[in-house]
């Protein structure tokens, strides 16, 4: 693993457990400031602009409790100044796979864009695609 | 919009027209070389790498009909020699919405990675958040 890819992978870290604590001041500050950033939560449509984003996590976060995320088999991606990880989430028993893009500014790698959706176990899918399920 | 926007824009159109009527080779082109690639299908599990994406898609168009695939309210963001695209999908009457990274390759725009998951009605989310949908 590149030091590239290790520190895409710390943010990466960092924003979860942030995002399990219920950390909103870190979620903020791990937010890209000046490219344009993308939300998209399970179940949601997508959200556009730092606003939208930051006001999503306050919502779903409100209650002061943490969202008891878990990150799970993380992969980066490092292409230059813009990198992508793949990885799992658990929350609350369900199995998610996540998207998370994110950016070099000022020397830290930051968040530019995140989407969620639910993985289906095999039993769930109409016309499993043999082999192609993990 | 820019003339980057505009182009990534038609690679994203490119990918959703040749989805729409089942066409690999156009699909199989449109995705990059150089670059680690990933895909995520609605309920699948992360794909990784040119085989196991190029696969799903032969899998998904096997029988030789295209996905009946159309692309939505596309707006794209470019980040240097990468962009991404957020977009809705609508597929056989399902919504979905999607995630499409770009990166620059030859002077032409090719898929990096691609997610797509489903947006669900108000009424089917346990606890809407106030105003975050659109």
């Amino acid at each position: 693993m590149s030091s590239a890819e290790a520190e895409v992978l710390a943010a990466n870290r960092s924003f979860y457990e942030a995002f399990a604590r219920g950390d909103l001041m870190v979620i903020e500050a791990l937010w890209a400031q000046h490219v344009p950033v993308a939300c998209i939560h399970p179940g949601w449509a997508a959200l556009h602009g730092r606003d939208q984003v930051l006001a999503s996590f306050r919502s779903i976060l409100g209650g002061g409790s943490g969202a008891g995320v878990r990150c799970t088999r993380p992969s980066a991606s490092v292409l230059g100044e813009i990198a992508y990880v793949v990885c799992g989430e658990t929350i609350q028993g369900a199995e998610l796979v996540a998207t998370n893009l994110f950016v070099l500014e000022g020397g830290e790698w930051k968040l530019v864009h995140h989407q969620a959706g639910p993985v289906h176990r095999r039993a769930e899918l109409r016309s499993p695609p043999t082999g192609m399920l993990n």
